[in-house]
C-alpha cells in the first residue's frame, strides 16, 4: 500500500475491528514497519508509541438531530484535529457544505478545520467534487481523507487518476489476507544429531532440503540484491547456485559481492540481539526494499527474485533422494 | 465440508497452527458445531470436551534411521489408535508396505492397526492404490485418512470419485476464510432515545434500516424455511414482506406459519439463557440446516434465501430517505 500510495500520502490503520483477536495489535505494528503513519488503535498506539489518529463515526452524526449540529459539537471538542465525516446523509448536498460552514466558524475562533473524510461512493469523483467546493470556499489546506474497503489496488487506481486525496484509512484489507489467509510454512526436520534428514513427499514442492543451512545474498554491480544462495553451514563460500528444481539453470557468483544473511538471535535461552524501536525497524525495512531491483517490486507480473541452492547442498539432497526412492 | 463429505465420513480439525491467535480454539469449537468429529487441538479438546485425535508427524518418521522402525515404535506406544503416516519417502514403495508389515506384527500381538494417513500426491489415486494393497493383505478394516490442503471443493471431488477414504483431516481452509477473510458487519445506530435514525450513504447496500426491529421466519407447507421478514418491533404481525431494494417484489404471508426469531439473551447485565453443551448446539445447528430448502443448500448456484422488510419498516425508511436527501 505504501508503494502504491507513494511516499507523500498519509496512510492510517483502521483495521482493529476486522482482525482476529490479538491479530489487530500485531497488524498495527506490522503496518507501521511497512510504512504507515498512524493508527486508530489506541492500545497499539500506547504499547508501541504509534501516533493515534481518527475521525468521527457515523453514529456521532446520527446521534444529533442535524448533521450541522454534530459537526459543530465535534469541532468544539477537537479544535486541533477536527476531521468531519461528510457522507452520513449526502456528501455533496449536505456533508461538504456543512463542513465548509463549520470551517468558517472555526476560522472566526482562530481555529482551522483539519479535514473531511469520505467513506462511500466513487472516491475519485467525490474527492474531486469536494476539493473544488473546498477550494472555492478558500479552504485549500483542508485535507481530504478517504476510507471504504481500500487496498493496494484501489489506492493505486486513485493515485493514477490523480484524485485529490491526502490520506487513506485502511482496515479489512490491511489486517486480513484476502486470497492468501495463511502462511503455508512448516517446520520440517533437517538434521537428527549428526545425520541430515529430509522429507521426500509425492509433491515435488513439499520435498525439503537436508542438513544445517547458511544463506548468502549476492549484490550486483549497482548494489541491488541479485539473488540468494542456500547452502550447507559448513561449506566454503559457493561459486554458483542452482535452481532447486531445474539444476541446469544456475547463476555464477564469481566477482559478485555476497553477504551472509543468517544471524544467531538466541543462545542458551538468551537473546543475542538488542531490541530496536519501531522507527528504526521501519527504516531498515525501507532500506532493504530499496535494495530490491525495480522489476521485482513491479505491481504487475513482478520478476521473480532468484533463490537457489549451492552444488554442495544439491549433491546431499540428490544422494538422499536416490537412497530413499 | 460436512455437507460435501456426507454424514458417514470422519472429519477432523487440524487447523490450530494456521489460525490467528485464539482463533484456533474458537475455530475448533465452531467446527464441532458444524459437524466435525474431533480435533488435533488438545487445549480445545480439554476446554470443550471434544474428542482429541491425531496421527504422527513426518518428523517422527524422519527421526528414525528407517521408516519401518519408526512405524514399529509408534505401534508399540499407541496400540489402540495407531494411524501411520505413509508418505514421508514413497507412499506405494515404502509407506504402505511397511504399514502392512506392522499391521501383521500387531495382529500377532492381538492388536489392530487403525489406519494409514496420506498427506500428499493425488489423494484419489493413492487412496485407491493403498486400499487395494491393504485389502490384498487382508486388512479390509484398516482405515485410510487423508490430509493436505483440503476444503469443501476437494472433499466433494474425492467423494464424487468414490475414493475409498474414511476420514478427512482439514486445517488451513477450515480455520481461515480464503476469499472472505472478514465478516463485513458493523454496528450502526438505528434509534436515539425515541427517535429512529439511519445512515444514508452513497452506496445503496450501506443504507441501514431505522428503528428497533423484530424478525419473523416463515415456513412453507412442507415445514421448510420460506423466508424472513424484518419489521418494526412494535408493529402487528406482517401480511407480506418486500424486497428491500425492489419493493414491487413481495411475498404474501397469509396462510403461512411464522415464528419470531429474536430472543432476549441479556437483561440488566444478566444472561437470560442457559448455557448449552457443544453436542446440543451441534444438533440444533443440524436441525436448522435440515429445515432449509434443498435448493438453498445446493453447492453450485444455490438459490438465494429470501430476506425482506415489512411495509411498515419500508415506509419508515423511505420517509427518512425523502427527508434527508
Amino acid at each position: 500500500m505504501r508503494l502504491a500510495a507513494g511516499p507523500e500520502k498519509t496512510l492510517i490503520d483502521f483495521g482493529l475491528r476486522r482482525a482476529q483477536g490479538l491479530g489487530g495489535i500485531h497488524a498495527t505494528r506490522a503496518a507501521m514497519i511497512g510504512g504507515f503513519n498512524g493508527t486508530s488503535n489506541v492500545h497499539a498506539g500506547k504499547t508501541y508509541g504509534i501516533p493515534v489518529t481518527g475521525t468521527m463515526a457515523h453514529s456521532w452524526v446520527q446521534s444529533f438531530d442535524e448533521e450541522l449540529g454534530a459537526f459543530r459539537a465535534y469541532a468544539e471538542l477537537y479544535p486541533e484535529s477536527c476531521v468531519l465525516l461528510v457522507d452520513t446523509y449526502s456528501t455533496l448536498e449536505s456533508g461538504v457544505p456543512n463542513a465548509i460552514t463549520v470551517a468558517g466558524e472555526m476560522a472566526e475562533r482562530g481555529q482551522k478545520l483539519k479535514g473531511i473524510r469520505l467513506d462511500s461512493g466513487d472516491l475519485a469523483y467525490f474527492s474531486g467534487r469536494a476539493r473544488r467546493m473546498l477550494d472555492e470556499a478558500g479552504l485549500n489546506d483542508v485535507q481530504i481523507h478517504v476510507s471504504n474497503q481500500l487496498d493496494e489496488v484501489v489506492i493505486r487506481s486513485l493515485m493514477s487518476q490523480s484524485a485529490p486525496i491526502d490520506g487513506f484509512g485502511v482496515g479489512t484489507r490491511l489486517v486480513t489476507a484476502d486470497g492468501d489467509p495463511a502462511l503455508g510454512g512448516v517446520y520440517k526436520q533437517s538434521m537428527i544429531g549428526n545425520r541430515p534428514t529430509m522429507k521426500v513427499s509425492e509433491n515435488p514442492e513439499k520435498v525439503t532440503l537436508p542438513g544445517v543451512k547458511k544463506v548468502w545474498r549476492t549484490l550486483d554491480s549497482d548494489g541491488f540484491f541479485a539473488g540468494d544462495a542456500i547452502g550447507l553451514a559448513d561449506q566454503e563460500d559457493p561459486e554458483r547456485f542452482h535452481h532447486p528444481v531445474f539444476p541446469v539453470k544456475n547463476t555464477p557468483l564469481r566477482g559478485l559481492r555476497t553477504m551472509e544473511l543468517l544471524v544467531d538471535v538466541m543462545s542458551g535461552g538468551e537473546s543475542l540481539v538488542e531490541e530496536r524501536d519501531l522507527g528504526s525497524i521501519a527504516a531498515y525495512s525501507r532500506s532493504r526494499l530499496d535494495s530490491l531491483p525495480p522489476e521485482v517490486l513491479r505491481f504487475e507480473n513482478p520478476h521473480e527474485y532468484k533463490v537457489g541452492i549451492t552444488p554442495e547442498l544439491m549433491e546431499l539432497r540428490d544422494r538422499f533422494l536416490r537412497d530413499k526412492m
